[in-house]
């Protein structure tokens, strides 16, 4: 076909056991696209818009397809362009600054740094599949986020395809399009480069685990440490039924009796000023109750970590089936919303687990189901349920996961109808013809572009 | 007249005499507003914005009116809503952040957030008069800023008023229609309160000046002190000329025969880091054939910090008109943008002094000039070949003082057709009829809007 002959055979997957793949993400089964397309370059992206608006077909842009919103996944008739052929990147070590492409695996990039003392820190869990592009378009965080940021906070420019198939390199000067096109989800035009700041590697870290007898004592102990002036790296928790699936997965030695536990990490150049900030955590836990195990050694506190990025695989052997909700709510908001959530779990007879980087309080409710026996309208009404929990205590939807699919329409509850009506006048000042991505992160009710 | 009825007689200036104040900034003289309007209240500035629509007139929104790029400036017959009487604020120290109307002076609220071990980063040269409102406005930074990041940073969220009156409060989710206004001078809607990040104060701070007989071996020196991996929390660079206007000025001691001076501050928790920080500084510093002065005190160290912000109202001294130029270089081609412009002057014959935030580049040579004397034009030719000099050595327009009026042109070489083409789209979005601060940031040649 006409592409094919345009960027060479192997760009464009046609056959369906091919295109099957590329329907779903970590979580959201949509549906198969007409074509995929792997390009190699800004030019075979250019190329894919203008062929795109010649046979009036819509782009999803994917990078890895580890995200949980559903935001890579095609909605009808679409051209997946999959970028995992982009993979160049060079670190400017003088200038402390990467440019990539939007294939790199997120790890690859920290990795290829460190031999410069550099490093690159947003962190989600699953950053050994992800791509930097899919980091870019969902504006991923994770553990590091609470001290270092989000992916958001590392890009000082990207170049991107707009709906016409022009190139734009921009900067983050006079209008702010780079955080613009940043967490917009493939809606707004197609990344293909970006340039990233790098940090100093801190030279020191050191982990510890306590475990609390009480879900509420634990985001108390949290408030207390960062209220003593301690600022961790990492601020993870994990309730009971989180620690119980992460030990039937791996048997890492978690206490499987507590109803919830803090992994935390304080990291730095002086190992004194490390150590000591991670006694500010260690006390605060005590202090409320606290059973505090410091990880002796690298060893230790690299398992510390194994057991948080078991969470995803863990819970998901559980049940055939999870959806998994994406909040952030005021830290001292936090023991209510676990109770509410766990309160509402208990009513709707689901099981519902939570984790989360309890330091900006985002958390991580997780729906586990069968739907062979659940009703998954009974599971959409309680992760509605849960975002209402979120909105009623001051928070707000998706820390990091971005909306995607899977919260676009709770949108609704969360903007106010002028601010989503501003949403749309970006979307249509960008995708006047409603090429990108159509369907996701905007709820609908609003008259659509194109 | 109508607005005084609706909004209160002392809402509103009128007489000439009043209104004159009102069509300056730090830097360029603009026209007389036809009106002048004081807003107390959110409510209010949707009065007025309905009001301005009613009557066909543009609003420019204002704050302490210290900018230096005319961002503030009317051109024409216009509206400004001056911000000064917004002076709300309150500080939530467990959640570490502060809500706050936009004519809030930026000192006030560092100080305010004092006594609960914050502060608020952000510190252009000017703040102990600009206003929040205003460096909302124009992205400002300041020597902090290579350490602590500019405005934008710290704003988590905003209210601000479109062009039909309509109050939105957006948070940085979804799009980031936070960061888009932020930095967009006023052109695409008026910021009415904005919620605001707080960081724990550091608590020890230690500085050092360095005095260079060569421009090139400062920068240099800030290099290796950096690839040494000392982050210092301010960072800044003047010349000779600099030195000497400081010094006839306030006569604190400088060194008027060095080529350059170094102004270093490094800042944290731990006593014993900070000092080794700033010795690796200093000995980064010796190494490059800088002579170092280390504070002993809190007196010397206050000292010092004195004459970085005397250089404004210093060389404001020496000829009755200056033109700032703000532009961002890599650091690695600083000596030889700083050589570039300094053979630039001794070409026009007219008289440049240099500073600026050393640590990220970001300099701005200042043209000074007697308007009796000297032809205009040619200092306006000097400014556009020093912004070349800028791009030339792979720099940016607009370290952190926005574009506003003087750096508006500019922009056509500095931003692809393209990109600007996506500028104009995304100001048709918000402001169809023109309504804000019209002739700010974007360059004519594309169709205007309205």
């Amino acid at each position: 076909m006409e592409l094919q002959r345009r960027l060479g055979k192997d760009r464009v997957l046609l056959g369906l056991a091919e295109r099957r793949n590329y329907a779903y993400d970590g979580i959201v089964v949509g549906a198969i696209p007409a074509l995929v397309v792997l390009p190699r370059s800004t030019a075979e992206v250019v190329e894919v818009v203008r062929f795109a608006r010649q046979v009036g077909l819509p782009l999803v842009a994917r990078g890895a397809a580890s995200g949980l919103s559903g935001g890579a996944v095609p909605l009808g008739a679409s051209i997946v362009v999959a970028f995992t052929r982009m993979t160049g990147f060079r670190i400017d070590p003088q200038a402390r600054r990467a440019v990539v492409q939007p294939g790199v695996v997120t790890a690859r990039l920290a990795e290829a740094a460190r031999p410069y003392g550099l490093t690159y820190p947003p962190d989600p869990a699953s950053f050994r599949t992800s791509t930097l592009g899919g980091n870019l378009a969902e504006n991923a965080g994770g553990p590091m986020c609470f001290k270092w940021g989000v992916t958001g906070d590392y890009v000082e420019g990207l170049e991107f395809v707009d709906f016409e198939g022009r190139v734009h390199r921009v900067e983050r000067k006079a209008y702010d399009l780079v955080g613009l096109l940043v967490g917009s989800e493939g809606t707004l035009g197609l990344i293909t480069e970006a340039q990233l700041r790098l940090v100093p590697a801190p030279r020191y870290a050191r982990a510890l685990m306590a475990a609390f007898d009480e879900v509420g004592r634990a985001a108390e102990a949290v408030s207390a440490a960062i209220a003593a002036g301690a600022v961790p790296a990492k601020l993870e928790f994990m309730d009971q039924g989180c620690i119980q699936a992460v030990e039937d997965y791996l048997g890492l030695g978690l206490p499987r009796e507590a109803a919830a536990i803090l992994l935390v990490e304080t990291d730095g150049d002086d190992p004194l000023v490390v150590e000591e900030e991670l006694e500010w955590v260690a006390e605060a836990c005590r202090q409320h109750g606290g059973r505090v195990r410091v990880a002796r050694d690298e060893a230790e506190r690299e398992a510390l970590w194994r057991a948080r990025r078991a969470i995803s695989p863990a819970i998901g052997a559980i049940k055939p089936k999870r959806l998994n909700e994406d909040i952030a709510v005021p830290r001292s908001s936090l023991p209510a919303v676990v109770r509410a959530i766990e309160a509402l779990a208990r009513e709707y007879g689901l099981r519902v687990v939570q984790f989360g980087h309890i330091g900006d309080g985002n958390l991580h409710p997780n729906v586990l189901f069968d739907p062979r026996v659940d009703s998954e309208e009974r599971v959409w009404s309680l992760l509605h349920e849960i975002a209402r929990v979120a909105l009623r205590h001051g928070g707000v939807l998706s820390g990091e996961h971005g909306i995607g699919l899977l919260k676009r329409d709770f949108m609704l509850e969360a903007l106010d109808a002028e601010t989503l009506a501003a949403f749309w006048q970006v979307k249509r000042a960008f995708d006047p013809e409603g090429l990108f991505n159509p369907g996701k992160v905007l709820p609908e009710p609003h008259s659509r572009p194109g």
